[in-house]
């Protein structure tokens, strides 16, 4: 994994690989504000990751007691002084945000989130764009973009495609937080772990996934995501041609051949 | 607010302002049928809603035990001995219906379904149509079309927009009643109250929205139905745009810099 | 229901009639496998059953412990060893696995499963083709492709129309199996019987839904999944006009006016 020297020197994403598991560590507590900054350091790290064979699963976290507040406002407050009142630096900052965000979803590495603590705004967004999320029972996820007089219309894209419209529109019209048993009950995260355990769980969590076949489990991801956005007959279609180049894959041979056998596969990721 | 005076004469739907939450209320009980007449008094109170400064948000609640019953199936019987068998008729009468929904969905302002018994078929549908509901413990919810052999299809349209397939459908299907606790655990309601608290919980929800910025709440309403029918990339694109539009509104400057001076903001609404 | 002669020699599904309810019972435990000699007697029974007016629902159970295991392997395997290493033969398979379950979802019929054990990858994705599904309380669900190199990607496109997001792609990332509590919640199931009444508890639940008129139930069923694709007002503008066909349905006159008369409605099918 190669990371452009001027992105260590200030590590606002902090790197670290357990196994076949990266965890890239929001690591500018308290609030991990999705500055142009931060959002530049987790593009860069999701970008190595994508080439990175021995990266199997990306775990995203956070330090301090907020995994992201979202957008740095102060950093966008200060473009408002700009000629054009901001309008070039917020389009910046949007168009990086919406970036980021489906860099996750098109990354051919699952992506989990791993949440201790309040995820608010884009920093909710984040955990809604990530594949799976895990949470502590004291964790918090809020839209509340719409108490400061900017609607989380972003966020919502995310949101709104994890939970139903009616939860999403609460969050979004009320601002108010959702605690973890909620986000579960509603789809926004996967599973929700004692504090004291979450790092274990996420990492073995991460490691039954890294497992898996790396190009099979690239293949499936990134079929799941178009064939979401298909009628249910292009769908078919779609998925049954990569079903069928999944078999031929040596992957899938080693795999079927291994279970039929009754042995452990070997994956070559071919 | 200006009504037209033949819709004050017969109020079959009840207009009333507490602070910023206007309240409408179908007061036709028994069933509170959504004949045209009914039809035609909502959106003529949704329509003097839609540019009246004084509503921040509408309520819609009902007159007695039943939410609504649906359409008014002895008016469209008399038609039957129409020429065309009432075809015409039941043409006005769906598209008129289908009308008055969509009209919830994009109006400026968030409605709020407000339920205490039993919402049928196209009284369902306009519960599923609201932004949010909140209802009573002993309130049902059902699509029994099915059953006097008129299947729910449009009430389907808004229903299967709220809920899982598989939910939707057994309401369709066997026309069932669900309860209040289903309802939630769907995605139906938001939130389920004792008969007693009703009114004011619902009030002081609609308070809690109202305090925000009506230009703000507009726009994030507008822009979550319209993201909602894009694909994730063009969703992005949009609400990305929507994003810079809303943080040049004075009311996102006076919201962003309000909260960090630690102040309480004063919305223009611009 | 004529069958031909050569599927009634190996009967691999079996019919039998209750009433109004057909029930096919995959019989080829204990994988009870969606071989190609499976899938083409399931779609015969689901063809002969299209324009059979004595079924009113069809039930999808299996034989043994195992709904279904999905595709089979070693007849998947075998064909490894044909010139093009397989790609006609998986790509045969996968279109026809296709069409079996577009078969379903496009059945003028309700079609219930019957789930009493493991429902796996391809048998997953019958479950949640089905209209319905009703399971006992020791039933399992999973999507388990990525353990053996093959991801469930046309079992997703299913799936991922049954629950969100998230709980989908955990079960297709982790292979994990969810019990029926966890498949209920997630909406892939509607109820949960104890394994003592699973049959006499689905064929009541089926005889319901048969009284219905079934005109109406398949113009309802149809338009259910065509209005599912569709922007809001283009099924708004679809199922209104649905909506006064099925008015002028002698059996919405029938069933509207035995309801104004308080009298049972005799359904003609017209």
């Amino acid at each position: 994994m190669t990371a452009k020297p001027e992105l260590v020197k200030h590590p606002l994403v902090t790197r670290d690989m357990t196994g076949p598991v990266l965890r890239l560590t929001l690591s500018n507590p308290p609030a991990n504000a999705l500055s142009i900054a931060m959002m530049k350091h987790l593009m860069a790290a999701l970008e190595d990751a994508r080439n990175d064979n021995a990266v199997k699963v990306i775990v995203i976290a956070a330090a301090g007691r907020v995994f992201s507040a979202g957008h740095d406002l102060k950093e966008m407050t200060a473009h408002r002084t700009d000629e054009d009142r901001g309008r070039k630096f917020f389009a910046k900052t949007m168009g990086m945000c919406s970036q980021l965000m489906q860099a996750v979803v098109t990354h051919p590495k699952p992506v989990i989130a791993e949440i201790d603590g309040l995820a608010t705004a884009a920093g909710c967004q984040l955990v809604a764009s990530c594949d799976l999320a895990i949470c502590t029972d004291t964790s918090g996820f809020c839209t509340p973009g719409v108490n400061i007089g900017l609607f989380c219309s972003t966020p919502m894209v995310a949101l709104s495609r994890n939970v139903h419209r009616k939860q999403a529109m609460e969050m979004l019209l009320t601002g108010e937080t959702i605690d973890a048993s909620t986000a579960r009950e509603f789809g926004l995260v996967n599973r929700i772990v004692p504090k004291e355990y979450l790092h274990q769980v996420v990492q073995k969590y991460a490691e039954v996934i890294a497992s898996k076949s790396p190009l099979v489990v690239k293949t499936g991801k990134e079929a799941f995501y178009r064939q979401a956005e298909m009628s249910l007959s292009e769908a078919y279609d779609y998925c049954a041609q990569v079903m069928v180049e999944n078999m031929l894959y040596r992957d899938a041979e080693e795999g079927i051949g291994s279970f039929l056998d009754k042995r452990k596969p070997h994956w070559t990721g071919e």
